[in-house]
C-alpha cells in the first residue's frame, strides 16, 4: 500500500479529553476519529488492525470447530421482555420505537437470540454438543464513556454461546474456548491472567476472566507471585481472619460520640482502632432488611454479598430508611437489639473479637465492650470483605499482589437460567425432556486493541504485536526525487509485498514528518531509503530499538523473514 | 467442516409469508433466520455466503487502490439536521435518544459522516484524488419489508465514496469504480445490466445503477437488443411522439360528460382514441402550481418531471386542492384559459395534435375540438412521459424490451452537494479555495445474495455460482456405519480440504434427507460416498445435472481441479 493513497490523518497533539495512552495513539495516528460520546469511526489504519484481530478469533474458533453466524443489531424488545432483562438492563440499553410504534433495542448482547434460536430448531441430544459465535457491534449506553475504544458506547465484541445435553459436554465446551481465548490472547500480544469472577447479571457460575495489565485498567486482579492463585478482587478470597487474644468480657455500656458519622471519627474520638469497632450497614435485599456487620478496617465487598444472598437486588438502605427502620442516622446503627432485622450476617472477621464498639442504634451513641453472643446474635458468617494486598492467598497463602487491568474477555457456564426462562428444552436419550445447557463466551474486540497498545506503548507511539499490526513492514524513502531511493524503494516493496503487509511512505513529506508518523504506525520493522541507497545500504529499526541499524540490501532478505515469520 | 457440528436447521416448507423464491430456499436452507419484521440473523451457511461476498468486494477494492474503514452504525442527529437530511428522510429513518436525550439514528446511508471526516481531515489538492468505503449494516425502517433479503430493515452494504479536486478525477474514480463493480458482480456469479438511473434524494446527475434481471425484481429496466441502450424504466427517454396528420381546425365546444372521471370512461362515452384526448393532471411543485398535460394514453413519469422542475417536493394535487384552484374535480380539469396555474408543461406527446378533447374546468364537462396556440398555451414542452415496450430506443432505434430487475449496485457522481453544504473545502493548485467534488458507490451486499440465488434456482434449490458457494465441495456419506464409506469419505475430506472448503455430511440420517439438503446446500460439486466405496467408485453430480454419473477416484482429482480452479 503507497501511503500517498492511504487516508492517514495523523496529529502532534492528542485532543485534550484523551486520558489513556492507547487512545491518545489511536486518534493522533489516525486509527480512529470520535463521531460523537464513545462512538467512533475506524479509519483505515485501525480498520486493519480490526480486521487482523477478527481474523485471528475465526482461526481459533475454525480450530475447535464452532462456526460463525450473525444475529441483528437490531432486536425486538419482546424476547427481551422474556427473559426480564429489558427491565433489568437499565439506562445502558438503547431502546427504540420503530415506525408501527413497535418497542426495539440495540442489542448489548445476544443470549435471548441465540437462545431462541436454539428453542425452534434443536429438539434432540443428537444435536448436541453445539456452539456458535459471532463478531458482531454491540451497542450500550454508558454514563461516562471514556478511555477511547476502552469504554465506548458502539464497539465490536466477539460473543460465542455453547449448549449442551450434559454437565459434562458443558466442562468440555469450557475448556476447550478457554484454550482457544488462550491462543488468541497470545497471537493478538495481549499478556492475560484468567482469573475468577464474578458472573454479574448473566445469572452464572463457574466464571473466568481474562484481565489483561495495564496502568489504565479499571478492574483490579489479585494474583500471587508463582501464578497459582488469580482474581478479580471483586471475587478474591480473604482467609486473614486476624485473631484477637481472648479476653475477659467487660459490661456493656453506652457512650456518646457526638458528630461521629466515620470511623475515622470514631477512631479518633474513642482512641480505640479500627479493628476494634464493628460496622453496621443496613442493606436491602429485594424486600429483606439485612443488617450486615463487618471489622471496621476492612470494606464490605457486595458482589461476594450479592452471591450470598442471592436476591434480585441488593443495595444500601437510604438514609430515609436508615432512620425508619433502626431509629438512627448513619453511624448510630448496630447490631443489639436490632430486632428490626430479618437476619443478621457478619464477615468473619467479625468472629473471635472482644469487648468491641458498635452503634447503639440511636444517632450519636455507640455501645462500648459489647460481646458477640452475649449482647448480639449473627445468623450467619461468611468472607464477605474485599481482600487487602498483602494478605495471604487461599492457595499457597502468599502475599496477594494487586495489579490494575482490562477485563479483555469472559467465559461462563450459563447452565440453565435462559433455556429454561425462555422453554429452550430437548429430548435427552431417555425420551425425557430436558432444558439445554448454555455456556457464554466473550471478547471485547476493540478493547483487546487498546489493551495491545497500553502493553506495547514506546516513547513515541507503539510496537504492535507482529498479528495484529496494521503493516508489518514500513518502507520510508528520505526523499523522493531521488532515483536511486526510488528504485531500490520500489524494488524492495515489490519484493516484500508477495510476503508482507507492506506501507510504503511514497508522500512529498520531511524526514522528520516521516519518522513520527511511523513511530504511530508501529510497524514492527521500519526500513529507512536514505543517502546510502545508492551503494545497496539501507537503516532498519524495530519500534522497541533505540536507533537504526544500517545493513547491507543483500542481508535484508534473510534478517525480514527472522523477524517477520 | 463435519455437517454434524454445523447449525443448519432444514425446513421441508418455507413459511408462507415467503413469496420470493431466494427467500424460500435461503430459510429452508437453514441460511437465514427472521427475528422481526425484515431483519435477519445468518446462521452459519448464510454467513459463509456473505463473507465471501465481502472478501470479492475487498479484494477488487484492493485492486483500484481503494481502502476499507468503517463508520459507527449510531450516529448523532446533528450531523444529518447539518445536511437536511434528518428532515428529509421521513420515516424510513430509525431514531432514538440516547441516555442523555441526545437525538440520534442509525445510519440508512453515511454521505454525512464521510463528508465530515474530510472537511476535517483533507485540506489541499495533493491529498486528492482519494477514495475510501465500508462494508456494513444499514438500517431502513421499510414500511413493507418483503422477500427476505431483497427488501429488509436491516441490510448489509458496501458504500464508498470518492473525493476529487478536479472533474477529471471524478469522472477517472466514476470509471475505475464502475470497472471493480462488473468485475465483483461477475466474480459473484449475478448478471447485471448497468443501466441510466435516477439520483433519487441524493442529489447527483450522471448515475448508472446495476440491475440484476430476475422475476421478482421491482425495478423495471428498458434495454435493447444490441445492448446498446440500457436505462431505468424511470428514466427511460421515450423518443415515439406519434404525428397525427394535420386537420382542419375546428370549432372548440363544450359538451356534458356526466360521470366521466377516468380516460377509459371518456373514450367510451365520446367514442374517441385516448390518442385524441389530452388529460390534464395539476401537480404542486413545492408551492407552485403545475399544470400537465400528456397524451391520454401515455403516462405521466414522475421521476422525469421531477428533474424537469427541480423543486424539494413534487406531488399530485389533493381532491379538495383541485377543487379550489380550478373548480373542477378529477377528470374536469383542462388548460383552457387555467390563469390559475402558475406554469403549464406538456409532454412532447401534446405537440402536432389537432382538434382533441381536453376538460373544461368544469366537474363533469369537456372542451372537444380544443387546439394548441388557438385555445391554450404551453410554456414548456419536455419527455415526461413513460416509455413504453416496443418503443424505439433513442440510440438505435430498436425496440424497447422490458426485464424486472433488482436494483443491486449504484454509482453516481455526487459532485459537490454534501461538500457545499458541510462545508468540505480544500485549497487548489492556485491557493483558491473549492469544495471537494465527491462520488457515492453502493452495493447491496446481502440483496446480491438474493439475486444470485434468483438467477441461480435449480428443480429443488440453487446452484451457487463458485465464488460465493458456502461450500465448494459437499461429500455425502451414504451409510455411516459403512467402514469402507467412512474410510473412503475421510481420505477425500483431507485431501480436498486443503484446497476447497468441504461440507462432509457425516450425519446418521437417511440418503433422502441428505440430499434434500444438499440440493439446498448447492455446492458446485457433489460427490456421493456409497456401495461402491470399496470398489473406488463415487458419484459426482452439479446442481444443475439431472442425475449423477459413476467416477472412480482415481479420476477424482482431476475432475475437481477442471470443475472447481
Amino acid at each position: 500500500m503507497r501511503q500517498s493513497n492511504f487516508f492517514m490523518p495523523t496529529l502532534k497533539e492528542a485532543p485534550a479529553d484523551a486520558v489513556a495512552e492507547s487512545h491518545k495513539i489511536m486518534i493522533r495516528g489516525g486509527y480512529i476519529r470520535q463521531v460523537t460520546a464513545g462512538v467512533y469511526s475506524y479509519l483505515p489504519l485501525g480498520y486493519r488492525v480490526l480486521r487482523k484481530a477478527e481474523r485471528i478469533i475465526e482461526e481459533e474458533m475454525e480450530r475447535i470447530n464452532v462456526p460463525e453466524m450473525i444475529m441483528p443489531h437490531l432486536l425486538p424488545a419482546t424476547l427481551w421482555q422474556e427473559s426480564g432483562r429489558y427491565y433489568k438492563y437499565g439506562d445502558e440499553m438503547f431502546k427504540l420505537k420503530d415506525r408501527h410504534g413497535r418497542d426495539s433495542l440495540l442489542g448489548p448482547t445476544h443470549e435471548e437470540t441465540f437462545t431462541e434460536i436454539i428453542a425452534k430448531n434443536l429438539k434432540s441430544y443428537k444435536q448436541m454438543p453445539l456452539a456458535l459465535y459471532q463478531i458482531q457491534t454491540k451497542f450500550r449506553d454508558e454514563n461516562r464513556p471514556r478511555f477511547g475504544l476502552l469504554r465506548g458506547r458502539e464497539f465490536v465484541m466477539l460473543d460465542g454461546y455453547s449448549f449442551a445435553a450434559t454437565r459434562e459436554q458443558l466442562d468440555k465446551q469450557f475448556d476447550d474456548q478457554k484454550a482457544a481465548y488462550k491462543r488468541i490472547f497470545k497471537r493478538a500480544g495481549v499478556t492475560v491472567h484468567p482469573v475468577i469472577a464474578d458472573s454479574g447479571t448473566m445469572g452464572g457460575k463457574n466464571s473466568t476472566e481474562f484481565q489483561a495489565p495495564a496502568a489504565i485498567g479499571e478492574d483490579t486482579i489479585a494474583t500471587n507471585e508463582k501464578g497459582s492463585y488469580a482474581a478479580n478482587l471483586e471475587m478474591a478470597k480473604s482467609i486473614d481472619t486476624f485473631k484477637q487474644e481472648p479476653e475477659e468480657l467487660k459490661s456493656m455500656e453506652k457512650i456518646a460520640t457526638p458528630g461521629c458519622e466515620t470511623i475515622d471519627q470514631l477512631t479518633e474520638f474513642l482512641n480505640v482502632p479500627a479493628t476494634r469497632i464493628v460496622k453496621s450497614i443496613l442493606y436491602m435485599a429485594d424486600d429483606q432488611k439485612i443488617l450486615v456487620l463487618i471489622r471496621a478496617d476492612k470494606q464490605i465487598n457486595e458482589v461476594k454479598l450479592g452471591h450470598l444472598l442471592d436476591a434480585n437486588e441488593v443495595r444500601e438502605a437510604t438514609a430515609d430508611e436508615l432512620v425508619s427502620v433502626t431509629g438512627s442516622q448513619k453511624g448510630g446503627v448496630g447490631p443489639v437489639d436490632a430486632d428490626w432485622a430479618d437476619k443478621i450476617i457478619a464477615d468473619e472477621t467479625v468472629k473471635g473479637l472482644y469487648n468491641v464498639v458498635v452503634g447503639a442504634n440511636e444517632t450519636g451513641y455507640q455501645f462500648q465492650n459489647a460481646n458477640l453472643e452475649r449482647d448480639f446474635k449473627v445468623d450467619e458468617f461468611a468472607d464477605i470483605r474485599t481482600a487487602n494486598e498483602g494478605e495471604p492467598d487461599p492457595v499457597d497463602h502468599l502475599p496477594l499482589q494487586f495489579t490494575t487491568s482490562i477485563e479483555v474477555g469472559h467465559i461462563f457456564k450459563l447452565g440453565t437460567y435462559y433455556t429454561e426462562t425462555m422453554g429452550a428444552d430437548f429430548l435427552d436419550q431417555n425420551g425425557k425432556t430436558q432444558p439445554v445447557i448454555m455456556g457464554s463466551y466473550g471478547i471485547g474486540v476493540t478493547r483487546m486493541l487498546s489493551a495491545a497498545v497500553e502493553q506495547n506503548l514506546t516513547e513515541h507511539g507503539v510496537a504492535w504485536p507482529k498479528e495484529i499490526a496494521p503493516f508489518s513492514l514500513h518502507l520510508i524513502q528520505m526523499k523522493m526525487n531521488d532515483e536511486d531511493q526510488t528504485k531500490l524503494a520500489e524494488k524492495l516493496e515489490a519484493e516484500f509485498s508477495e510476503k508482507y503487509d507492506v506501507l510504503y511512505d511514497d508522500r512529498k513529506e520531511r524526514a522528520g514528518v516521516k519518522f513520527a508518523d511511523a513511530d504511530l504506525v508501529g510497524a514492527p520493522l521500519r526500513i529507512t531509503i536514505g543517502k546510502k541507497a545508492a551503494d545497496g545500504i539501507v537503516e532498519v529499526k524495530r519500534p522497541t530499538d533505540d536507533k537504526a541499524v544500517e545493513m547491507s540490501v543483500d542481508d535484508l532478505a534473510a534478517f525480514v523473514a527472522k523477524e517477520l515469520d
